[in-house]
């Protein structure tokens, strides 16, 4: 296998997964810091909104790793490692070569600016994954080669989009994605199916999205809560896809406290919200198979005996990651639009 | 991410699962090479039986990382890079770590030992992460013990004992797996499913394994060849699981030159054979639901309308392993005995 920039933008690209979606607005970015030629310091990437981005988490960690017991360890707030690897890096990263999957940003927001930061520490070479359209944040690699830093655009730019696309999506206009729990052959009835640790997946996710869209009828047989509580996070907005407007107002997701929910079989409504998660069978994903950008594909590794043929869907798309969630798996399709 | 024993081994672990079940009889095995802290020097794996270990390919690949264009490069025989490495090494390894899936092998057979040349190169570490258990390889930590070479064992054993398990049963038996292709959803009919690259890839399993198991039923009605012709690899041996024993000869599996074909539904007759792969639908799994190791899944990224519910399976498995075939999927699972 061979070593080279590729090798390791994929490490960078595979952390970056690993948060895909809880970085919600914000984009997945992972970062890798290599010195020399091939002396990996750090994998990293970011975690949350208001958090440290990829690079400060990854240059952090490479700092660190020369510095086991350096100060730097006791500090999280984004300004404040910015401020002491600026004053303390002493030349560490000269002979580094950073590798982020986006564009370092180029702007003071949240977090300070990504690009200045790496202007000031000086690696040798910045190997970027892919450009950031952002108005706000782009031009990060102008400020590095302005500052005469080495930089490349463009290794794993495919990957890189793939990783990109949900960001992309709900930042100029809807990201919708379908998710789905089901066995390996397809069955989807037949009581719990998933491992808690997948349910409280999709509980973090619920506390991450903007709307929650479910079938009416799957209201009426199973009677949710659709809440976060399995994380103790907030319950979503929901939005009820019915013709018939009528439900016993005593199923659990009624009653959750400052929940708006609403009952509609306009589906345009979706267009209101950035990021929408669909919760659902086959029969749902029947009419919504024009809409939906991703499918999220959670498999727990069992035959079962079950219903799933009467769908009558052909829908293609493009596996573009697949990951563990303990002992059952994650698979990240995208649509391909005919 | 921690950049420990465990991430390397990882790495090792993943490389040697690109060639499971291709390096028959011998067991799959991966090797990564670290000079100082954490700098990669190669990622490799053993590919073919007669061709060279694991170890060898890794030591190989390292030093050429460091001189590029020594003579080294030319070298593919096993028994010449050995004598190459120790005559040339120049103490290249000592900072090294070198992780093994396997532990080195301690004799000579087709190729010269591992564990002696390592003695040899003298590296500062080796982290192995399962005892090899074969009585004429074994004891190859014991030969670099004796040398004072540092030797860890244990470091991802589970994944390692997994990576493993099919030569391990082959080895002290039979392995048999079950090879079955369908869409998401879990359908299996209507024609092609699996692209060209997945099926060169089935080809290439045909050409290795001892004897394929098909039913009559698939025999009648999609009238197979059953051959290795993607790969101009060898036709394999064919048991054809039927009561009726009456065939039409005219089918092309009947018609390949020197290829043993029995009818008979006696599944005794697997154990006669060390590596055995069924291909069919959930039919015959329900058949040979108590007799199969793996499960290899190969899934196409799309949802079709079609018939999988037929079958009254339940069964559960462990997912050890996936991985792409170009835009597809393998996902290998091993049965989970109840």
């Amino acid at each position: 296998m061979k070593i080279d920039d590729k090798f390791f933008m994929k490490l960078a690209i595979n952390e970056a997964w690993k948060y895909q979606f809880l970085t919600y607005p914000n984009p997945s970015v992972g970062c890798v810091v290599v010195k020399g030629d091939s002396e990996i310091l750090s994998i990293e990437a970011h975690k949350e909104v208001g958090k440290a981005h990829a690079e400060v988490n990854a240059l952090k960690e490479a700092f660190l790793k020369y510095h086991p017991n350096d100060v730097l360890k006791t500090l999280s707030n984004s300004f404040e490692i910015h401020e002491y690897l600026i004053k303390h890096h002493n030349d560490f990263f000269n002979d580094c070569t950073i590798y982020v999957t986006l564009e370092p940003c180029n702007h003071v927001g949240k977090t300070p600016s990504c690009a200045n930061l790496l202007k000031q520490l000086k690696p040798k070479r910045v190997v970027i994954a892919h450009k950031d359209m952002n108005n706000q944040a782009k031009d990060g690699q102008k400020t590095l080669e302005e500052a005469s830093i080495e930089c490349e655009v463009g290794c794993m730019k495919k990957e890189a989009y793939d990783l990109l696309y949900p960001f992309l999506k709900w930042n100029s206009g809807t990201f919708i994605f379908y998710k789905m729990a089901q066995t390996l052959n397809g069955t989807i009835d037949g009581g719990k199916i998933s491992s808690n640790q997948t349910l409280a997946y999709v509980h973090t996710l619920r506390d991450r999205i903007d709307l929650l869209v479910i079938g009416g009828n799957t209201v009426r047989t199973d009677r949710p809560t659709l809440d976060a509580r399995y994380v103790v996070g907030t319950a979503p907005e929901v939005l009820i896809y019915s013709q018939k407007t009528i439900f016993d107002t005593q199923i659990p997701l009624f009653k959750i406290p400052n929940r708006k929910v609403t009952i509609s079989d306009d589906l345009f409504k979706l267009l209101d919200y950035k990021f929408v998660m669909i919760e659902g069978g086959y029969t749902l994903l029947e009419k919504l198979k024009e809409k939906i950008d991703f499918l999220i594909l959670l498999v727990t590794p069992k035959i079962r005996n079950g219903l799933n043929a009467q769908n009558i869907i052909d829908m293609d798309f493009e596996i573009i990651h697949e990951n563990f969630i303990g002992k059952e798996k994650i698979i990240y399709l995208r649509r391909k639009v005919k």
